[in-house]
């Protein structure tokens, strides 16, 4: 496609996106993805034409280690998604999707039998760039994926750095994937992303492996009941299954279908939707307000100076005081 | 005492502080803790007065629910702290200090008899007041303490809230005391909690105790070896103890210098400390600029406006975007 497919008018993805044009679609996501300042602008007007039509998607976050069959897993409970009658965007954030491009074609021939499939929009998205990257280009691929029409929103990521906690400020639920191993199950798994897991699935419970994973889901399940409940109400779930075999596919399904009930029911869902919206608005803010002052090259020069002192006494407080002082006289 | 004490030169403090007059020194923390400009002016000169004789105490933070028995722990613990040789300063935080000066006084009677002995300070230390209260405070104070002779340093602080967090970061060993109690031994702890904890002591083990907190013990033993090892190499250590009886509290005292000199060994030690301090700088940075933005008067009714907005479509990043920029024009 010709670049100058982005220099249409914003009408044109409006149009496009609202028709279900995946081409347009694909197009638009690319802008908002773009470092390019009339492309910020241009996203910023197609954000502004599609906002009424987005929101009514239920927004799935998946996580787990390199090797736990995520990719595999998506194939599977994708199908089901698309069997119960809805339209499916699957956004993968892939951390090395920045430096290569190999890993992104690997993500898409991973899931080759659920990309030829109808109803299906598979599409990675870039985990870093600058500033809020995740946040912002993940959350505004959400809204153009919904105008499209697509209803039920899968947000993968790899569970082994930050993006799954920027990733869990912009789902409705947020599971998590485990394999059942050899000796301590909870080794290696940060405890904070256990804590932000509303279910936890044991994937690969098939043939020998399938006593394994129930013994696993037994002790995970009591690490599980170690943690406070959420404000939910909801009691996070384990639960096993096998991607391959798929058994156990339809029982994730209904229970996050019984999560979304229960927390539309109490109010929570919408509240929760409201807080991430305001959160992702007062952390922008931060974010921000930070890189103008860290981009400064004065500043800048300053921090490093200090960070590599060697002086025990220097005095953290009254430091940041008075450069925060220089900085504001300044600008 | 007059008030006109707070009206000394810089160098009055300094001198009655290196000289360990306590009464000066109490004074000292007084004007540290002062949210008054010039008290402020006058704290810096005061720190920066004292700081090369700083940094040459341990740090051992101290929390736990109430009810623990953190205070009849502390007494005894003190006791073998000054066995040892050490001159004792004891910090304690307490939430409920900045409205009423009625718990500081328990505190105080509650370590009534450590509270009487010779090379021993005990001083409350505020837990909020404005922009990273504990922080600064506790922070400033245990330069102060230290400058004035004492070289072990227990800051105290429930463990119901943020401050725990604060203090860890101002320490150098953080001791998580529990109780055996009934049933899930580790319902109602914040797992960020016992992830900061160097050590988990249960107390109150004597008596018809002494076989639940045995078994509690090995419980909490299991649930520390799920976490993952500290940066510092060492293994979190599970005690239990009895503070009125006297038992178990060498054993503490042991295991912590155990640590010191272990974490001395492989420079651990140091390096955290230098962490630390670059830490506080960046976080002081950070909150002061976020107070800077917040606490002007326009910014603030808008945001006031949003968070109470109906409006579904509001965008987070956009609109960020736009009052930081026009901020930024007006500042």
């Amino acid at each position: 496609m010709s670049s100058s497919f982005h220099n249409q008018p914003p009408q044109f993805y409006i149009d496009g996106i609202v028709k279900s044009d995946i081409a347009v679609l694909s197009k638009a996501i690319t802008i908002i993805e773009s470092q390019n300042e009339k492309h910020q602008q241009l996203a910023e007007k197609i954000i502004e034409g599609i906002v009424e039509r987005t929101g009514k998607s239920f927004r799935l976050g998946i996580t787990g280690v390199p090797g736990v069959g995520k990719s595999t897993f998506i194939e599977s409970f994708g199908s089901e998604v698309l069997k119960q009658g809805h339209k499916l965007a699957v956004l993968a954030i892939d951390p090395s999707s920045d430096k290569s491009k190999g890993s992104i074609l690997g993500d898409k021939t991973r899931m080759e039998e659920l990309s030829t499939k109808k109803n299906v929009f598979i599409r990675p998205s870039p985990s870093s760039g600058n500033l809020g990257g995740v946040g912002r280009c993940t959350y505004e691929t959400i809204l153009l994926c919904e105008a499209a029409g697509f209803d039920f929103i899968i947000i993968e990521t790899v569970g082994v750095g930050q993006s799954e906690i920027a990733v869990s400020k912009i789902t409705d639920f947020f599971l998590l994937l485990m394999l059942a191993g050899a000796g301590d199950e909870l080794q290696g798994i940060k405890r904070g992303i256990m804590e932000m897991a509303d279910a936890l699935v044991i994937t690969k419970a098939d043939g020998a492996n399938l006593e394994k994973a129930k013994a696993a889901r037994s002790e995970y399940a009591h690490a599980m009941h170690l943690f406070q409940a959420s404000d939910s109400g909801w009691i996070p779930k384990t639960l096993v299954c096998s991607s391959t075999e798929n058994k156990g596919i339809d029982e994730v399904f209904k229970m996050i279908d019984e999560y979304k009930r229960f927390t539309m029911a109490n109010n929570f869902f919408y509240q929760k939707r409201k807080e991430q919206q305001f959160d992702l608005f007062l952390n922008t803010i931060d974010e921000q307000l930070k890189q103008k002052f860290y981009s400064d090259p004065k500043i800048n020069s300053q921090i490093e100076k200090l960070r590599s002192t060697k002086d025990q006494n220097f005095q953290p407080f009254s430091t940041a005081k008075k450069m925060l002082q220089d900085f504001f006289k300044k600008n």
